[in-house]
């Protein structure tokens, strides 16, 4: 069985938070939520709830075959943790599916594994993710190698139909 | 392609709406959105938005090949509406998908569709649906033909696939 780490903090986007968590559960994949501590209660920009499960300091890249990063603005948080930065590092030294949409190109950004690389994000972060080095693709999933990345939640359905492919 | 009608109302249970939604999207099947008019502007339990397109005076059996009932607080509206009602019992008659969850199962209940047959909701409406004629399975899918029903947002995968499946 599959395994995969999502991210939450406060102020995630909802759905791209819950879309694709409910969508790996159905493809039989594992799914574990990480927060700043284990038991945290977040609330997504909606308002809509999400408990952490395990911590991001005890986050290992052994434990997952992939990660999930919804967008909103909690990826402004997720960037400055070296725990998430390492973790996706390692990620993606390894080849594991490292999965982001809209504002959560930001963390690939910021643990600097874009350079070349073909992805997608909100057009917001267009200019950042140029910046890094990404090459920007405007369509509803982009998949490069080990990383799926899409826009909004408009994207959701072909972003989780991706995700659950990459694992199988 | 296959067209869905999916009922929404205010405090309408923000996945147990957008979530199938979604899936069906996903699975090529075409989700039109109904409320009281087109264009009205809605808001979950824990606040997602959510727009009409269509209004409930305006549905046909004749239009969809199904219809999806969120839970939540909406299903009190939608069970006094009448061309809901209508709608529901014309789709039972034409074993046309009727897909509910949580605390959507008032609104077959007051169909009257749900006599003698397997059915299941919230454990909070479980009276109901026995009241009903309904017989009360604790599962987290429960397929008894063409009425598909779920209990709670964790049985969100279930219920999609089963969704999906019954329409492929």
């Amino acid at each position: 069985m599959k395994k995969v780490v999502a991210l939450v903090h406060n102020l995630f986007d909802d759905l791209e938070l819950m879309y694709p968590v409910l969508r790996m559960r159905e493809g039989g994949i594992e799914v574990i939520i990480a927060g700043l501590d284990k038991d945290a209660s977040y609330k997504g920009k909606s308002g809509y709830p999400c408990k952490s499960e395990i911590p991001f300091k005890e986050l290992q890249c052994d434990d997952f075959d992939g990660v999930l990063i919804p967008g909103g603005f909690a990826p402004d948080k997720f960037r400055q943790i070296p725990e998430i930065l390492t973790l996706l590092q390692e990620m993606d030294q390894e080849k594991k599916m490292i999965s982001f949409i809209c504002h959560g190109a930001w963390v690939p950004i910021s643990a600097k594994i874009l350079k070349g690389k073909k992805a997608t994000g909100t057009i917001a972060i267009k200019d950042d993710l140029e910046n890094a080095g990404a090459i920007w693709v405007n369509k509803p999933v982009v998949i490069d190698g080990h990383l799926i990345s899409s826009r909004t939640p408009a994207d959701l359905p072909e972003f989780g139909k991706a995700i659950v492919e990459f694992l199988k």
